[in-house]
């Protein structure tokens, strides 16, 4: 029998897990700030070893956060036997990534079988106001039995 | 007097010094392969430390090359005092990114004074063996005398 | 002198002079529910001449009315001598577009002097409830003293 | 038996049975030009009723067609027991969507059992010369054994 707290217990455990060997989250130092059923939230600090020519953030690395944020709000809802791929995702830049540091949120919008629709926010953060980055909406599959990418 | 080779080479030049700007090419590892007018290749190695939870690239390390090829692809064609900004970008994962090594390149489609749209491809190599891992469509704004971000 | 009040009449004033000139949203027999500062609501009826293999809305016809709503979301902040184009979008099909009736929202995110990112939802209506069938985002451009573009 | 012969003719007569379904196709007056694995050619007249404000052609309905052409591109490489359905596009207007009459072509770039993704291109004719208008990259899923979705 699996009781509702073990079930909660359990998915947060296995975005957890899964977080974990993404080594390029230890790369950019993020780390997991909250793990709910279809939303995770995730925070870094600024490094200028992830910035541009201008000495902002990496575009590619504010999608990197919330291509993650989002892909682990999708594997939150889905069962236990099923691995996580991003399909595809499209990034808005709505300000220069600059800050001391960053707070990305990806929630799903709609759940599915197969596809997961999910969007993201990135948050910077300046001597305590917090402004809007960028945007994210990603398609995320779930993958059944597929060698080589276990969840 | 600018003869054309001056222009051609300060195009490239341009190019270059910016690319060299952009520190997290350097965590990356990337290198320019060449630079054409509206048209940037780079290449770069695996490294562990730049991987998703099942070992492969994360799909925003393969958007941010995908996004300096298309960005700088952009920049080749504008004129000297403009700065390069992404608006935004779709990417498309069609395989996973596992290879020895990447090559990106970005090419732009319709160049324009305010707004150059543009198209990438991530290509891995696993023992000589050349296949296609990811697209992008962004799309890429020039901007003129904006504080912070000359070019 | 302008006052707040007339002010308002204006934008309103330009956006419906604008939608009524959009060929397209009588075939759609769309209409518009409301008009506010940075946010616009349209409506339509479930039409066969709109639909796709399987009798549902086209995806195609489903964006028309979303880029309109979002078109003209950011067209209500643009100062008067800016006329408004689309430069991109992307749209998520979250469900089949079937229903009786349909109601879109068109909302901005970012304004900006040149580009303004937007968000757009599509809802369907059958026997009185309402599911969210679309998503939009779409990248808007003010354009200035283009010829063949007036606002 | 199965003839190669009587299997081309096989994909061919599912995407023209099914794009005959398409009721919007009627209402744009768009027809088939040429159907291969992989790729799908439509055409269509200019017509005022499918109009923006400035006189062109509505995004959304430059959509629509490349939609149905990408769709139908990636259909044609299904097998015969699967419907398909849009997941999510992204379309770059490049140029205002003027002219006598339109192609638009869709192409399958990377095929998969569950996800197919596609690239489209609308060109424009205007006395002869042809210009690309704008692009599509869709996602598309075949869908098996789905009710009210027979392909």
């Amino acid at each position: 029998m699996c009781s509702r707290l073990e079930k909660t217990r359990d998915y947060k455990r296995r975005v957890m897990e899964s977080f974990d060997r993404q080594q390029v989250m230890k790369t950019i130092q993020a780390s997991i700030r909250d793990v709910r059923p279809g939303e995770v939230g995730l925070e870094f600090p600024y490094q200028p070893k992830l910035t541009q020519q201008h000495g902002f953030l990496h575009a590619g690395i504010v999608s990197t956060v919330l291509d993650t944020a989002c892909g682990y709000a999708a594997f939150s809802l889905m069962p236990e036997n099923a691995a996580v791929l991003t399909v595809e995702f499209k990034v808005n830049l709505l300000a220069p990534a600059k800050g001391d540091r960053f707070r990305a949120v990806g929630k799903v919008i709609k759940p599915g079988r197969t596809i997961t629709v999910t969007e993201g926010k990135l948050f910077s953060h300046t001597e305590g106001a917090e402004s809007l980055v960028a945007t994210m909406v990603g398609t995320i599959m779930s993958v059944y039995d597929r060698e080589g990418v276990e969840s």
